[in-house]
């Protein structure tokens, strides 16, 4: 397996990836191999420094950097050779079986939607993201961010998306689609949920269980939890930061670690022609390490082929 | 003051709103009343049963109850002599100085529309709830369920509504606040956060800081937070339900004991000619004790007429 790894990306790159890699590379297989893709002299220093000289990283040189605050489709347009657009490239020739990265989210969208493109008979890809529940299990919620405005069939899509990479990644069958709303009863909701809620319970390719509250996100209700990307995103981020409020206070325990982002390594991009992780912008070492495995985890369950062939069965 | 309670509101009435009477009983001044609206056998039987025999709790008959599923409107007027119903006419009659009640929220906010009606110039009443801050301090969040669908001018109205009720509780000039949204830049939204942005910033009325993120939630960045009514409802009972959480695993320090809605005794209805307050439908004596206490909070700051002079002034 090769996994393209964007060197650039995040708040501490290139450092915190390159040290992610090196700690990642215990757990990859004999015949994997990581794609550092990023500033050659840069990538040889640092590994260098860390005196590794083995052949399980290859250097793919990616000169300019796509910055965080830059606008997507003008920074891929205008860096052909940043670190993203070369990652994409590597994805689309086939060269790299996933490409991961830490750095500016819209550009890693955009990339996915420009160069491997949506899976025909997709309306918009989501972005997951992994929610600890309180049992010590997750849960996976889409979208997160990628659609800030959504329609009932696009909510109706991501169910289908998200129970497909739930039973790919996990085993688990059938698994129990929820959706995010303000209460339990069908009648209850904003019109995009009522809408979408009607749409869900019909919808023969999921396990629909109803509506959930906010009291249940944490409470292993759901396998999949069905959202827009603005109330998503919004819940995804409170969430994570119980981490950091806990720690603070000097709280832990099982549950508060696992509201550690670093822990599932980023978000999968589900709905295109490729797999693609996007991970947190201030992944540290640890992260980009948990990063890689989940790059691999996609790859394995073959998530995108499932996805391609739940779809074409509508 | 006059504080009417409706004594079969909630999940545990009539036995856990006349304990929570009894315990506020302590914290009232003398020429406070508390009207105690219900069927009068009843409420006589509880009272004999923890031996009160005071002056301070009068009892308004009421006979009919709208239970928690009820249609708020149909119930309301089948059932005139329900306890809803009868609360409201006594704050419309000007009998009583506020209205509280943990029962059907549905019919505390049509009863209210009905009744004492909106201040004019208000487009809708929001509920507001209040956020516990990491630094022990809260926030003011609204709405928090009575809107499910808003426009940009709603969200701009709330954001005045929770100001003059934030600085007329607590006496903070200029209270900051934060638009709930998915990113802090001014460019990032969907299309309501993205429009309401624009017109909280001309806006002259308040003090306003920008947007807030999912992560800010809980970190005293904002006095008032403004959002939608789905978005607020969801991310308040997220919030509530750590409470549980963490007490099931044996945690607790004062953040977590913030989160305990009963400390906070209910949601104030914002924009009405008249002090109306919701409480959480499982509240026990604490949290009616609370609500109580929270009555005495809107009377005595005059929230309703700081409100009705602001948007008059507009």
């Amino acid at each position: 397996m090769k996994i393209a790894v964007d060197v650039m990306g995040g708040d501490y790159a290139p450092e915190a990836v390159i040290e992610g890699i090196l700690l990642a590379l215990s757990s990859l297989s004999n015949d994997d191999t990581i794609l550092a893709v990023g500033p050659q002299d840069t990538i040889e220093q640092l590994l260098a420094k860390h005196g590794y000289a083995g052949k399980q990283i290859a250097i793919i040189p990616a000169d300019q950097v796509i910055e965080m605050g830059e606008h997507p489709t003008k920074a891929l347009s205008q860096k052909p050779n940043s670190s993203i657009g070369v990652g994409f490239h590597l994805l689309k020739e086939g060269k790299a079986d996933v490409f991961a990265s830490a750095g500016n989210t819209g550009a890693m969208m955009v990339g996915s939607l420009f160069s491997v493109k949506t899976i025909e008979g997709i309306s918009r890809p989501a972005i997951a993201g992994f929610v600890p529940q309180e049992d010590g299990t997750y849960a996976l919620m889409l979208d997160i961010g990628a659609n800030a405005d959504c329609k009932p069939e696009m909510l109706d899509q991501f169910a289908v998306l998200g129970s497909v990479y739930f039973e790919a990644t996990t085993g688990k069958k059938a698994p129990r689609v929820g959706l995010m709303n303000i209460g339990e009863e069908e009648q209850k909701g904003n019109i995009l949920s009522l809408a979408t809620h009607a749409l869900l319970k019909e919808n023969k390719k999921i396990n629909f269980i109803g509506n959930l509250e906010g009291k249940d996100f944490f409470k292993n209700k759901a396998d999949v939890i069905v959202t827009d990307g603005f109330t998503g995103n919004i819940i995804l981020k409170m969430g994570e930061s119980l981490y950091k409020i806990m720690k603070d206070q000097g709280i832990t325990n099982d549950f508060v670690e696992n509201t550690n982002y670093e822990k599932y390594g980023g978000s999968p991009i589900i709905g295109i022609n490729g797999n693609v992780i996007i991970a947190h912008g201030a992944s540290s070492p640890l992260a980009i390490k948990n990063m890689i495995k989940l790059c691999r985890s996609v790859v394995e369950s073959d998530v995108c082929g499932k996805i391609k062939a739940a779809i074409e069965n509508q």
